[in-house]
């Protein structure tokens, strides 16, 4: 047996610094500098076109199917075998910091980079990928690359969504020259792994190295439509006002006492993040407001009831303050359980390696949990600091738990490398 | 004694179906058609151009002062003598109907032509004046060209603010064509008065046909920005939050229980039109939140009151949400009396015609308030229709209701232009 081979942690940190470097904007109040990677826009395709050069540099075939994933081929001993894979995604919410999903992916070719020097053969060929659009900010489906390529969202439905400005994912895909011309049905692989930071305050706060992740919490996201009346803010008695705003205002507190009173678990979390009241003037009640919720539940009994509950109290506030108010679902997914296999094998790399391990359930969505439909998946989670804040400029993770992390990937992945039987 | 002169009520309607093809929109929800002419916008000069024709065609002298407030002058026998002045404004908020100003200045130039036309003569010059960014949606402070006028302010200041794109006040005068050379200071004129819209329920439901306004309630403006901790929606325990949303949500509610339980009297109202978080995502919890706060009340104590209040409650939301608080007051006026004698002349004229008429605080700011402070001023209140509803397509006044009040606006107007007494 030869020596157990180990990814070079400081190499990997100055690729996130590289990475970085696209879409990098310094947030005004804090003076700290972030990451506004947004799907499709022109930076992703700088982001895009800097990773697919990483991934040429290395020798590795690179494929580019017609939702924009990209997929980079290391050939195995054994080409009739199906490949592993390591991935994630790159794009990143406006207010991002350097390391969600950038880790899974450039983790995966710092992988390849310490097998190539090592000259370690695998019996399979190993895949480095990234995803379209897994955070859904732009075009409102999250996931969206790695949906398409496990058949949940069919390439129609996909290339027809638009963002606020109306612009849609196909053209803004031929727009960044990402539209390649693969097939988007990808066949299941041997497994598909991710390391992926925590966002969270969990593994922290039980002094874990590594977060063995058992699966994903259910998600669902609404888009709703408040219409009132709007009306002189100086003249219109209070009492005969239909006011968007404070209807909004009902909704955006009852679901934080829904999240919090334990209710529907302790696991529950609810956001408004985007509210939006028209015409938006100080002296007008406004006609109109959209706003957005997201709902994330561990325990899918728990989700659908505070769905249940959450649209009777649509039904109560449209009575109550005389708005009209419409709703669509522009996500949901159901939790995921991740393979037991793969979970043995997180936890026996980390052991080997002196890690802590703790199991934990993701709070946020992966493309991870889109692989699980299609085959067995798993994830690896490293810890963040502050809290594990993420979805900021504050998002951080030092370089020892980065190496860490991609330190049991390597092993896990090479576990299930040199597997010749399916 | 000649005759009584009236104006003819179809044409004053005509000239108001005019005016309101500059900004004209549909409304998609609606099909309503409705008014967008933000001041100092391509469509208000376009709607300013219209009514400086008008007024030349009827002979008046035009001038445009350096803040683009315009004055129409009509010769009387004494050019030693101040004028009366009728006016008003004709920008508009961005969902308006299209008798919010623009009932006064073209009532104005209605009476003008019906003097014209019966070759009635007055003592004292007659001017009809159209103040600018009477409405302080865009720039943020209303009442701007009437208040620079009067003096209350600096013209440097008005010159410099700037809307929500960063173009300054004196920059867009410039470039619709209308920064004109005459100083603004304003000489008192020997009565100003203004024809105006109710923009509530109040005189529809006495059954009144004109109200006589006896002043303008205070109003209190504030920019507040809520800055909390952007964060990952799915991961971050509620516990951990710092959520500008639901902070900013908390003070909407307040304010509506403040204005509708009493403590602060009948007439006070609250709204928040305008409210942004940033960044506005699906599932990032917003880092910041910019909302407005529009306050009023009849009774200055009561404001006061209110006021202190609200800015207290801003510390203890501060203090519970981990939220900081930060407010600007963007407009403060106290509540304004109109001239008794104005007053009782208006009274006598809706008799003498046998109208029914009722006094009546005004809920809106109006220049009438800010001519109020260099001398006589009164307002002649015309109802509207659907509760008064205003600032919005749906805005509404007869032809009947219209022709009633510019009537009694003339009757006024005469008695005090041929007074030769100062």
């Amino acid at each position: 047996m030869t020596g157990r081979l180990s990814i070079r942690g400081e190499r990997l940190y100055q690729e996130l610094e590289f990475l970085s470097r696209f879409g990098r904007y310094t947030d005004r109040r804090t003076g700290l500098e972030g990451v506004n990677r947004l799907a499709l826009t022109a930076a992703d395709g700088e982001g895009r076109r800097h990773v697919v050069g990483r991934m040429r540099a290395l020798g590795l075939e690179v494929t580019v199917d017609r939702i924009g994933n990209v997929y980079a081929r290391r050939p195995g001993r054994r080409a009739d075998l199906a490949p592993v894979m390591v991935g994630s995604h790159i794009d990143s919410v406006e207010t991002a910091g350097r390391f969600d999903g950038c880790l899974g992916v450039l983790g995966g070719l710092e992988i390849v980079r310490t097998l190539d020097e090592a000259g370690r053969e695998t019996a399979r060929p190993v895949v480095v990928a990234f995803f379209t659009d897994e955070e859904g900010c732009r075009f409102g489906t999250d996931m969206l690359g790695s949906a398409v390529a496990t058949g949940r969202i069919p390439i129609e439905t996909a290339y027809a969504l638009r963002d606020r400005d109306g612009l849609d994912v196909q053209g803004e895909l031929r727009a960044i020259g990402f539209l390649g011309d693969r097939p988007v049905a990808l066949a299941p692989p041997h497994v598909y792994l991710e390391c992926h930071i925590e966002q969270g305050p969990v593994l922290r706060s039980r002094g874990a190295d590594v977060g063995i992740v058992t699966g994903v919490q259910a998600i669902s996201w609404h888009d709703l439509t408040l219409v009132g009346r709007s009306a002189h803010a100086g003249t219109t008695p209070m009492g005969l006002r239909a006011d968007p705003v404070a209807a909004a205002a009902r909704i955006v507190l009852r679901l934080r006492e829904m999240a919090t009173r334990g209710r529907y678990g302790e696991g529950m979390r609810a956001t408004v993040g985007s509210l939006v009241p028209r015409p938006g003037l100080v002296n007008v009640v406004a006609a109109e407001v959209t706003c957005t919720v997201d709902l994330r539940n561990p325990d899918d009994d728990a989700m659908r009831r505070a769905e249940a509950d959450l649209i009777a109290y649509y039904a109560e506030v449209e009575r109550e303050e005389g708005v009209r108010i419409t709703w669509r679902q522009t996500a949901r997914t159901s939790t995921v359980s991740f393979s037991p296999v793969v979970r043995e094998r997180v936890r026996a790399a980390a052991r080997d390696r002196g890690l802590a391990a703790e199991e934990i359930v993701s709070g946020a969505g992966h493309d991870a949990q889109e692989m699980a439909r299609i085959g067995r998946a798993g994830m690896v989670f490293v810890p963040g600091e502050h809290d594990g804040i993420s979805h900021n400029p504050r998002e951080d993770s030092t370089p020892e738990q980065c190496e860490r992390g991609v330190n049991v990937l390597l092993d896990v992945l090479l576990s299930f490398a040199d597997e010749e039987r399916s």
